[in-house]
Order: C-alpha cells, then structure tokens, then sequence
C-alpha cells in the first residue's frame, strides 16, 4: 500500500494552477518559476519582494486605476534620475529604506561614529584639494566657515592618509549639481581631503544652512499628497574611508537646527551633531582676518576597525 | 493620583525615536510622517507599501550594495520606458503583478468573458478601421488568420456599437511597436473595430506564434538571472468596451500551443481558448480565395454587466 499512493494533491493543485491563477494562487506559481539555478541570494531576495509586492496588493484590494498610477510614479522616478538628480535615491530616503539599510549594514560600538544615508547628490570622482588653506565654495552663497576635522580610530590614535570626501549645500540651501552650470571641473563646495600625520583636514567653506529637497519631481508631489515636511536640517557630509576601517558615510548636523526632529529623510543621530559656533569678525582658524560673522566647527570622526 | 500621571512611556519612545532610529524603529516613524489630511485611500495604499518594503529589507538584511543594485535597476527600468516600450509594465507582468491585480478586480460569473493583462504592446489611438473585408498586417509575416467574432450580454444577445480594440503580434512573434519603423498612422495588426447589429465583428490579419518578451531590457536581465523562460503562448488581443458593461480586457490563446502552462506574464484562462482552425488553400470566410493554407478563429464575447 505504502508504494502505490496518488499523485499528491499538492502536486496536482500546482499543475492546475498554471492556468486560471486568481489574487491568491499567483504567488505561489511567481515564486516557483525562479529557476534552481538561480544564485541563492538573488533568490532569497526576489521571492522576498515578490511575496511583499503581492501582499501589499492583496491587502489594500489595489485596483487597475492605482497600479497604473503606480507603474507611471516609478517608471518617472526612473526617466528623471540622471547622474546628478537621483530621484529613485531620493524616493528611498524619504520612504525611510535608506537608512533603515544603513542601520542595519553598519552596527558599531556606541564609540564609533555612527553611520547615515549617502544622499542623493554625492558624486563620484570630486577634485582632490590639499588640506589646511584650501577654501571651498569661492562662488557659493553663504557666510564663511572653517572646518577642522579629525580622524582616528576607537583608541584615539589620529588615522594618517584617511581619504575625506567632504560635500554639503550652500547658505541658500542648494549643492552645486543642482545648479544649471554644474560641472565636475567647477565643483563647488565638494571636495577629497586626505588626512595629515596628526589625522586632520581643515578647509574653509561657507555655512550650510537647512533646505528643502527637491520637490519639483515624483518625489515633491508624494510630499505634497502627503503633507510632509521637505526639510532637512543644516549638514556637511563626510565619506572617511582608511585601510583597515569600516568605510565612514556621514553627516555632521547643526546641534541648534530646528530641524533636527523631522529631517525627511530620517538621518539624523545623537552622535553625528556638531556644534557650530558664531564667531565675531576678525581672526579665522587658518591665519586670515575675516571681516564678517563666521562659523567655526571641530569635530572629531572615530572609525570602527574592519572585521 | 489617577490626574498627576507621567508622559505615557510609548509618548516618551516616540520622542526619542525621532533621532537613532533603528532598522525596527524606522517603521513607525515613517508611517507616523504621513499628514493627516492626506486622502485615506493613498495613506492606506503607502502605509502597506511603505511597512512590506522595509519587512522585506529587514526579512533578507539587505546590504548596501543590494539596495545601490534594486535602485539602478528600477531606474533604469523606467528610463528605458516610451510610450511603445513600457519596460515598468513588463516587470509588473513578469513579476505577477498585472494578473494579480486584474484577478482581483474583474471578479465575473463564470459565464462571462474573463479579463487578462493589458501587457505592454497595447497603444491608445490605435486606426478605426471598417468590419468586414479589412485586412490588417499587409506588410506582416505570417500565413493568413480569418477572425470572426461575436460580442453578446450574459443572455447571448448580441451588443451592436461595442467598440473592438485588436492588437497582436505577427508570424515571426513581433508587434509593429517593436520594429524601427512605427508610426501610429501606418499601424501593422493593430486596429479599433465597431460591432454590427448581430454583434460581429470579422476581419483578416495574419496567424500570431507564441513569442519571447523582449529581452534586452532589464526584465531580460531578471529572466535570464533567474532561469526563466521569456515565452508567450500565441495570442491575439481584445479591449471591448460597450456601455453598461464592465470593459472586458482579454486574450484568446491558441488552444494547442505549447507554452500555455509557461506563459511568463501568468495570464493564461480556460475561458480565453480559442481553436484557431487551419485549413487548405481556398474559398475564405471573408469570399476571397486564399492560395496558401490558412487559419481561422471564430469567438464569442461575453461581456459582464455592470453593478
């Protein structure tokens, strides 16, 4: 008896289901066309996304009118995205999938700078400046700052010939990729420092102030729908990277911005607020007289040892 | 003592929550970001979507680079989509999508004409052309197909003035929006008919094969990554429209082909078979003689009636 069974119903439900699929039977038979070649990752991940996707369209009984808007929404996200306007970056910032992978990628001991989102407007391949004289943002709006940064790691030891990949917003909220002239060779407020024998960079730039993220795209208009806050608070981004070391991607916040509590893109942490502190004209940290109001800012980068 | 009570401890969290969110307390940040004036409906809808993105990403601890990855291929999914190249559809269909959403909105009695996926080949617009003696696809590969079709009520009463959008591919498995030369006005096997007072419509195109989607694309890339097969069972398109009755978007598949258990967009029905006939050279259905074998399709429309 026990060699001489049936097919098995599943079996047979399976077979019947290629055909005439309704809301429920079609995740199954999606899932099961992932060929068992397939690298095990890509599968995990796909039939992961695959199992959410259907669900979510279950749960709320989407219908044809939405997912079309929906298609039209991603696809787009997608044709507006060039090298310096990443809308599908900016869409995952502001859904919070950015930096919940960055939390979840970068656990450090709480000694450790901790780690933020990229962002959508680094880019690749700024120019190198040398460290300590160097002035940012000549053509940029904004009251002028001087930044001494410091690199080590967890025991204080200064971290010589870290890369620092510095980039921020002007005085009026906007980066340099988001102006008409934008080019490379013209960066503004973007630069690579490396780290001297003491692990510093210092350079002068001029104060970021809080802004807005671009809200003239897809983006813009799921804030608009949504009543949402575009703004985030004021920031310089550093990418610290050092042989040895987990690759550092931060921001360094304005401790007194006011918007700190609701920075749409969900960045912000205790650890990385700097105290940028008002000074009066006259000396500046590099040498030079300053005859305006300026800012200064220290701060000190602790990177975590690699495993 | 009931009136001296504390902030409530879970106030307490969310405060805190707002800066060092985690990849678990994100979630509820982002939900609670979503303004309380928005429409309910789209709350609803980003709500689920926001809550199964962030589960997936923490369900497979997404890596950085598996997140830079999904971003670029969405991006590029819709950059590469046009009016005729709808690349973001596709992945909806390939991806089960598009059937699981058209399962669930046009439940009918079984009688009634079942609805599958629009796909990405169909196009608004398309020439409204005369019944009855219009042959499509006259620059088309493919061996001669003689449709007749009837559109008629749940009763079998025909419906006179149904609008009959047609559109298929041709004999080597290709849509005219595929090849170089499209232009609306010079439409290949792609028409708008009108029924007549028995509810027919009859023309002449040329007999479909079964298909790949194209694969040059990132869904091709997905396919391929995933072992699996691109193919479409042979089909011709129908959008009928009549008022008063729900619009009936549907294929008829060649009853014999071999890839009806495989269809890659998993829109294959039992109702939607069609016995597409081949028959020796001679006297056609339109009154014609035909000097090569050719097919023949007759098919009956049962539309729904609207709520």
């Amino acid at each position: 008896m026990p060699r001489q069974h049936r097919p098995l119903p599943s079996r047979r439900n399976t077979t019947r289901a290629m055909r005439n699929l309704d809301e429920h039977t079609i995740t199954a038979e999606v899932l099961g066309r992932i060929g068992t070649k397939t690298d095990p990752r890509l599968r995990d991940i796909l039939q992961s996304a695959i199992r959410h996707l259907h669900e979510l369209a279950r749960e709320v009984n989407l219908t044809e009118a939405e997912w079309l808007a929906g298609v039209r929404f991603l696809t787009r996200t997608g044709q507006m995205s060039t090298d310096v306007r990443q809308e599908m970056v900016l869409l995952s910032d502001t859904l919070g999938l950015s930096q919940l992978v960055v939390a979840q990628s970068h656990r450090r001991p709480p000694a450790a700078t901790e780690q933020t989102v990229l962002g959508p407007f680094h880019v690749e391949g700024a120019p190198v400046r040398i460290s300590h004289g160097t002035m940012l943002g000549d053509r940029s709006p904004g009251s002028p700052l001087f930044v001494s940064a410091r690199v080590t790691n967890g025991a204080g030891i200064p971290l010589e010939g870290a890369h620092v990949d510095v980039w921020q917003a002007d005085g009026e909220g906007l980066y340099d990729v988001q102006k008409p002239e934008w080019e490379l060779g013209r960066a503004q407020l973007r630069a690579v420092f490396c780290t001297d024998e003491q692990g510093r960079v210092s350079f002068r730039s001029v104060m970021p102030t809080h802004y807005a993220i671009p809200t003239d795209g897809t983006v813009g208009e799921m804030m608009r729908a949504t009543h949402r806050s575009p703004m985030r608070p004021a920031h310089v981004h550093f990418r610290i990277v050092h042989p040895g070391f987990d690759p550092l991607v931060t921001h360094v916040f304005a401790a007194d911005d006011p918007y700190l509590d609701t920075d749409c893109v969900f960045g912000v942490l205790s650890t990385c607020l700097g105290t940028f502190i008002r000074r009066e004209p006259g000396a500046a940290p590099d040498g030079s007289v300053v005859n305006v109001p300026f800012h200064t800012l220290d701060y000190t980068f602790i990177l975590h040892e690699s495993l």
